[in-house]
């Protein structure tokens, strides 16, 4: 049965490639500060990188800011990435990067915002309302959602490294929740970069799950040390998320194949050895 | 100095009141499943029970949910609101219940989304990401934040109610964190009403925060219970958030008044005792 992973992993097959490519128009990166540009600069680097993607993942926020345009140009966005895959005969999956997290019926709103209005294939969540917030938005099996788990920031301390009563972090701890909860294939969890060695903790309490791991390049994580803690046995089980060193890149598609490369590289080394 | 909760407590001494009354239109409550019906729900809404509201509380994703429309309906029933307060010399506070958590850039795009381009005076935040994904939010102190800490859906107890190693619960924790945090006036916390044990053990933890409270009414929470555990000493520090019961009713400005007054009877009763 078809699942939002199952897609993901034809995908990856498809393009050779665990590279997700963010979406992040950011006015001080836009040409002018309006809607057309944001549109301008998304439809550009999509363009440039779809070959390279194993997924895109567009940033809400620098959407929201732009007014009731940013929505109809996030929509634009989305449909153009769709255009590409058919392009491709190979459905590249959009996660749309909201980190959303609410309640019974706002939920249910916020999941009919995400998939159906706006059309995107995944989400990401915030779990710290639990299960029932997230319910809404994986019934859909071929919908994805991934988890804050551990995110590459410093507040990420101030509650994902708690420690509870059983010894275990809180990040480690919702790691287990969501490998518990994915039934259907469709559950995964945000990792930061930025610490290894939490990804290697993490993999060991969700040994099936896709991570979606940023803070590789501006945020200073180191690529080869994630995919070595976080890769699954398969080779798979990581979306690297590169956004702003593509985008800022004086070529984009170059900077996405070199980076799509690399990442092959690194992996065939670690599975080489493994 | 003006915060946030200063603006606050002047309009609940202005009106006597400490209802916040929630806009949520549910396109289930609508009389045509579009972005006119949602403004014309937001509007009547506002106009019947402005004179009793302390503040009101748009939730963002049944506005989202409508595609851009709907952020220009949010956008001019936030405007309507302030027209009211104008026409009270009183300023009604909006709190937009959006939920957000992210990082760095994003962070501050969700804040200038909710705070410039929307106009809104305060906004809902989860703090899984921590303290620096709450700073763009309170750096104007005239702006203010509530924080998730417990909330009133059954998965709550997924996360929020898990046992630290020092023996206290993450959402104690979280208030604790928050009371430590509020350096400007401008951080509160979302509790549900639905535990009213769990409020008071929130207020021990954090007994200068205002609270917003959910749960009342539809979800089973009970009025005085809520009242009178999380009621600070001066009788303020915490908005009731009522939003179907106000909403689905006959008349939903006696139905506001009557909370209201029913607020100020029990406020009254809990303060004799003391």
């Amino acid at each position: 049965m078809e699942t939002f992973f199952s897609f993901l992993e034809k995908r990856v097959d498809d393009c050779s490639s665990l590279l997700c490519v963010g979406l992040d128009p950011n006015i001080s990166d836009l040409k002018e500060p309006d809607a057309a540009s944001a549109l301008d600069f998304c439809l550009r680097l999509v363009k440039a990188t779809a070959p390279y993607a194993a997924a895109f993942k567009p940033n809400a926020a620098f959407f929201e800011v732009l007014g009731p345009e940013g929505w109809t140009v996030l929509k634009q966005v989305i449909d153009a990435i769709h255009a590409e895959s058919d392009r491709f005969g190979s459905r590249i999956p959009v996660i749309l990067d909201a980190k959303r997290g609410d309640i019974a019926s706002t939920a249910e709103a916020y999941a009919r915002s995400a998939f159906e209005v706006l059309g995107a294939d995944g989400i990401t969540l915030n779990p710290y309302l639990g299960k029932d917030s997230i319910e809404p938005f994986i019934q859909d099996r071929e919908k994805g959602v991934f988890l804050l788990c551990k995110t590459s920031n410093p507040g990420a301390e101030d509650l994902q490294d708690l420690i509870l009563a059983t010894g275990e972090t809180l990040h480690v701890h919702v790691a287990g929740l969501a490998q518990t909860w994915n039934t259907r294939n469709n559950i995964g969890l945000v990792v930061g970069a930025t610490y290894p060695e939490t990804l290697a903790q993490v993999r060991l309490a969700a040994p099936d799950l896709w991570f979606l791991v940023p803070g590789i390049g501006t945020q200073g994580g180191d690529l080869a040390s994630a995919l070595k803690a976080g890769l699954r046995q398969d080779g798979k089980g990581i979306l690297i998320n590169v956004s702003r060193t593509i985008a800022r890149a004086d070529d984009p598609r170059l900077a996405a194949a070199g980076l799509r490369d690399e990442i092959l590289e690194i992996k065939g080394s670690i599975l080489g050895r493994r």
